[in-house]
Parts: C-alpha cells; sequence; structure tokens
C-alpha cells in the first residue's frame, strides 16, 4: 500500500476510528495534484459522508479541471498538539495527528448526491448550521464542484507525548516538555445587519472537539 | 507564472512583506511533490532565513529520496482566521491566509549551511530556543536531512473580513458573521525530569503573531 509508513513506523495510527476522528476533527485538508507535471498543493474545505471525502471544489479552478481525468490526488488532514522540546536540539519534534488519503477523485455530478455533498461539507465546518442557512439554489449547485475521494486507501500518524533525549542528555538542565497547542475559537462577530439576532447556540458551544 | 491566481484574484496578496508574514506565523509547511507519478502531501516542520525556505525532511524517507533529483515541489502554508457564515450556504467560507511556493529543491550538504538551516529551523518554532539547547552534534546533522527551496517563485492568497450575501439575502433572519480562529498555547508542560526547571521566558511568553 503506497500510503505505508516508511519512517517512524510506531507513530501509526492503526484503528480506523481513530484515523476517521482526525478527519472529524481538522477544518481544511490540503490537497495535492499534479498539473502539467507540477506538483501543487492548496487548502481546501471538506467534509466526510461515511467512507467518502467531499472536497469543495471552488478553490482552485485547476483543481477541478485536472480532477477532471483519471489522474490521483493526495488529501492530507493535519492537527497540530504541542511543540516538542528535548534538551537535543536534535530531538525537538511537533506532537500532531495527521492523515494522508490517496486516490482518483470522481467528479460529482448527480444533483441529489451533490446536495448532500453541500450539507456535508457546511455540517463539517459547523454542526447544525445546515437547518439554520438558506439551502443552496439548483443553480448555485450547478456552479459549486464537489469532489468525491474515496476513503479506502488512507493512512494516519501522530506524535504523543514528552520528548525524547538520549541517556546522555537527560541531566542537561535546559527546560523540556511540551508546549500544548489548540484551536480556539473566539467570540462570534455579528455582521452588521446581524446585530439584533441572537448567537445560535451551535456557535455560542463551537467546539471541534470530537468523540 | 505558475502561481498565477486563476480564482478570487481579488485575494491576491500583493506585498512581498505580507508574504514573508504568512510564512513567519505559520508552524508547519504542507509540501507536495511527486513519486513515481503520484502526487504525495506531507506535514512539515520549515523555516524561512532571507529568501531560502528550509524544509526538515526527516518527517519522509520519501520526501528526501525524490528531491534528491531535479523534481519540483510546492510548498504551502496556511493560516485559518475564522469561519465565515453567510444567510446563505452557498456563500459560506473561510477567513485564511495562504501562501504558495512552487521550486526546484535543493539538498543542503554542506556543513555550515546545515548547521544555520538547523538553528533557523529551531528559531522558527521556538524563537530564544536555538541558545537554551544542546545544539547538534556533526552525527546528528549528518542524519538530518534538509531541504532548501528558493523564495522566487511563490504567491499568496487571504480572505478576511465578513461574508458577503446577494442583496436578496441580505434581509434573510438567519444569523450571519465571523467565527474567529486562533492558534492558542497551554502552559508548558514539563517531563518529569524538567519539573524544577524555570519555566524560560520565550515558553511563557509565547506568540507567534509576528509584526
Amino acid at each position: 500500500m503506497r500510503t505505508k509508513l516508511r519512517r517512524h513506523p510506531e507513530r501509526r495510527v492503526a484503528e480506523r476510528d481513530d484515523i476517521l476522528a482526525i478527519l472529524n476533527e481538522g477544518l481544511v485538508a490540503h490537497v495535492g495534484f499534479i498539473d502539467d507535471g507540477v506538483p501543487f498543493v492548496i487548502p481546501t474545505m471538506y467534509a466526510r459522508d461515511g467512507n467518502v471525502l467531499y472536497l469543495h471544489g471552488a478553490a482552485s479552478g485547476r483543481l477541478m479541471s485536472v480532477t477532471g481525468s483519471a489522474d490521483q490526488i493526495c488529501v492530507t488532514v493535519t492537527l497540530l498538539d504541542g511543540i516538542v522540546l528535548a534538551r537535543s536540539a536534535f530531538n525537538h519534534s511537533m506532537n500532531y495527528r495527521s492523515v494522508i488519503v490517496l486516490g482518483n477523485p470522481r467528479r460529482v455530478t448527480d444533483e441529489e448526491e451533490k446536495r448532500r455533498a453541500f450539507t456535508a461539507l457546511i455540517e463539517h465546518v459547523v454542526p447544525g448550521r445546515g437547518e439554520d442557512t438558506r439551502g443552496a439554489s439548483a443553480t448555485e449547485l450547478e456552479i459549486t464542484g464537489i469532489i468525491a475521494l474515496d476513503l479506502s486507501e488512507c493512512s494516519a500518524k501522530q506524535r504523543t507525548g514528552p520528548p525524547k533525549d538520549t541517556k546522555a542528555d537527560e541531566s542537561l538542565q535546559y527546560w523540556a516538555g511540551v508546549l500544548p497547542i489548540e484551536m480556539t475559537f473566539g467570540q462570534p462577530l455579528p455582521d452588521e445587519r446581524a446585530v439584533e439576532i441572537p448567537v445560535p447556540d451551535y456557535l455560542r458551544k463551537y467546539d471541534r472537539k470530537r468523540t
């Protein structure tokens, strides 16, 4: 399998549920594709619906034009959990969780599937919002490019825990440990026409941690 | 230029200083490269030294083996600033800043440059740490793969501000605005041998916002 880990095999995430949890928590994916022999990496909104990953293609006309063909793409979602400070410069690292999906993208053309994917994208970013917004019109669906990617070929990697110094370095008197990283969300800022509208529950309690 | 924006040209970041500021603030890059005809995207630590981007190659044996050749790579750094909630599902978006760099990677072999890159990597992640850690030995430098990429071909894109609804949607009574996103850092967690060592200033005041 091409997503096999070549380095740090101990960092492999084995359980499928753990892989899906990373995809559920992430907000943005980095999509890699080849255009005229050159690799491009573009940040894109995504959502998971069962065993399928949907990508919002509008971010790049380039992505949409390439994935009309049978070319392969790579989708990577990375969550940063901490900066790992070891006593030696060499053993500094990051705590993270990362998923890589490889596959042949499929352009979504069926209107019903497209509508489902559209809702999944909104609900992925803000659960509860799908019901509380004006749904996409037929024309809006038409001009939105959506790509589906099967989740069959994917792998995940993570690093957790404290730094790992060598025995010889352990007694050095440098501070060592982890600086935790978190993605946090501020007070919702209404636009000028929404100041009188109560902030919805799904925003006041917004949190991406998934169980 | 291949990094030309095809969509949303108004989102282009024109000033070079603004492009560099995004690179300075980011913690992780997503590196895209082609291996045996397949595009791969891998999260990697990076640092900028003047007009050169250094990538820590240890994250992937695959990356290092590919970039030994003349192949091109793409390095993308993305900062998320907010979730943009419009009245219509269609106009939902993200506020973000993103840089894309394309080029032919160069494997760093000169020991002096390698040491400089190594320090740049540590200082990029934790400014001030370079002086407060055991520096890399000759052997450690030897086994660390570092890639240099010229910053000559790069572009940046950003979206800021409130949602943009159509005139027809503006009177709809859905909440609309921005949910700000921030990367925050928790209390430094010392490992068991560092509990007695005072937390260094550069960690207590840690912040990635750059001016």
